[in-house]
């Protein structure tokens, strides 16, 4: 990965761009030094891209995925046979989905680039060419896909709302606007005033660090709190609704997402609190029914017991570090998608929404 | 306060000692430096104590009590006549009383200790001389206390069972055995092979920096979940009982106690985990019967953005930090005293316990 270089910042801080061509390369935003540094890191190799996901570089389901898109474009090599470079792409897309185990948007989009390797082609550029299309084809969706959540999710939203958000479901875990935060600042664009509690998000800090970033940004009253404060808030105060993101749907509408979500649900569900997911189609994964078919990707207990490298617990003491949990169907009380709200959660109208 | 000594630990940590005298001092082991450095701070005046409990360097419900009753005597000066200690005494209580406002605890040991300014005494010496022994008495009641409710506690626990705790309720927290964690204690006391969940505890991780410490002193196989986690766990594993601590309980059984308690018995509940909560007599404050008339204590903003001294969210942004939260009583499984299990809780086997 190239050294990061210091930008500054367009109006719109993009996650991921392709700068350039078929021989372009991956610029994305390094979101592990948000919200103290605006850096951007150039990927020029598939390698790069794989340890820019696997190092939450760039995160977020639908950003991943994105990235991951593009990640396999830099297998491009100019001078090699149709064969080398069909089975360079392959090679490139079959390695970027062990970046992360949870997120199915990553499985989804690398799936695309595979399904747009078509090797009768008439030369290793045109094939390249029809990745490119193809990637920036998902990451176009992506932003009309965000738009779309925005316009069906603030349906739901009343003016002067107080919500609680989780984690980060905003425009840098997508292309733009985001899924759950897409709804915040469609709200916003409507009129609407809104109040929000961030959870922090340990062990990584997602909210605090960009979630707060993306809505102080934009002017929306944020206030960030540890996650264990937010049945307390529930309890004390009004809260009108919860809004969180997606990393993996399955066809009866389990949700896995960040770490956290879970436990955040099961408050709502006790202070009758609407919780609303927004996610785009390519979150479900319709192969799986039940929700603990997900796998759970396990991270280094460092991130637990060092948090921001100051070790805060006793040498030699173990930890548990699970990046996702997952949120059973009954305690959502709606999923908002691009193309539909799916409300009530349940296999027949997870799958009709999605027909 | 006296520049802190490091000294070698000793078997027992205490967390609260007198050191003398009449004109001893009150010697407290630093919790703010755990586990990295076990530093003692030796308090010669009342305005030390009072610094040391409100920056938490002494904490805990019971060893918050035990200082600030110790702390009374360091109003004690040789050459003053009866009235002036008198008044001495009564104002460095009223005075300690200011240092935090959600532990009963405190109050409950200040006013023994203003019972016991006896201006009939024939000397300010034997005024001090009372005073003591009354400060030692609630320090060696606690003691017993603590073993008392680690034997009533241990009943409830089955061998082999995996536990969640919150924050810290060990010998820590009060003089010798905890409250919370005299349970484990004595299981293990009792050839009992325990797991336990430790949540971290945010925003200050007082159970991976304390709670872990004690258990991994112990032997007790320890694992540090972030808060956020604890729902998870319970979804995903075998989870026998969790077992809290409180800082302050009413009449009909709600209780406070470090924030994340409530929405961790919100998760026990839901997954129909049994919630025990453990404290002394002297957490009950029979004069409010509803959890909502507790006062809660608000903390700097700073420790939800700077962890650790580290910002990790942007400039400018809000942030909540309330240090307590109210689980009401219908959540609670049992609250476990030094005298009885209060089971099931509410007002009538909560006044009956305690008559």
């Amino acid at each position: 990965m190239d050294v990061a270089v210091n930008l500054k910042p367009s109006e719109d801080l993009s996650s991921v761009a392709w700068i350039g061509g078929i021989a372009g390369y991956l610029r994305l935003l390094d979101q592990t030094r948000l919200p103290s540094e605006v850096c951007y890191v150039d990927c020029r190799d598939v390698d790069s891209v794989w340890e820019a996901i696997h190092w939450l570089r760039v995160r977020g389901a639908p950003a991943i995925g994105i990235a991951a898109a593009y990640g396999v474009l830099l297998a491009y090599r100019r001078g090699k046979d149709m064969a080398e470079t069909v089975q360079a792409f392959l090679a490139a897309a079959d390695h970027l989905a062990t970046s992360r185990p949870t997120a199915v948007n990553l499985f989804w989009a690398l799936n695309r680039l595979k399904g747009a390797v078509d090797p009768t082609l008439g030369s290793p550029e045109a094939l390249a060419e029809r990745l490119l299309v193809e990637a920036k084809a998902i990451h176009d969706e992506d932003r009309k896909m965000c738009r779309q959540i925005g316009k069906l999710g603030a349906d739901l939203i009343p003016d002067g709302s107080t919500l609680i958000t989780h984690c980060n479901a905003g425009g840098l875990a997508t292309s733009e606007y985001g899924t759950a935060l897409s709804i915040l600042f469609t709200c916003q664009d409507q009129g609407k005033s809104l109040k929000v509690f961030v959870d922090e998000t340990r062990p990584l800090w997602q909210g605090a660090r960009l979630t707060a970033f993306e809505l102080s940004a934009r002017g929306i009253p944020a206030t960030v709190i540890c996650d264990s404060m937010a049945a307390h808030v529930m309890q004390t105060q009004r809260v009108d609704a919860v809004v969180v993101g997606a990393d993996r749907i399955t066809a009866r509408g389990d949700v896995a997402n960040k770490i956290g979500t879970y436990g955040l649900a099961l408050a709502a569900r006790y202070h009758r609190i609407p919780f609303f997911v927004a996610a785009p189609k390519s979150t479900f994964d319709l192969a799986l029914l039940d929700g603990r078919e997900i796998p759970i990707e396990q991270r280094n207990p460092a991130e637990v017991l060092q948090p921001l490298g100051v070790s805060v617990a006793p040498k030699g003491i173990s930890a548990y570090n699970p990046a996702f949990d997952v949120t059973p169907a009954d305690l959502i009380t709606a999923i908002v998608t691009e193309r539909a709200l799916i409300q009530p959660v349940n296999e027949s109208t997870v799958r009709a929404a999605l027909a």
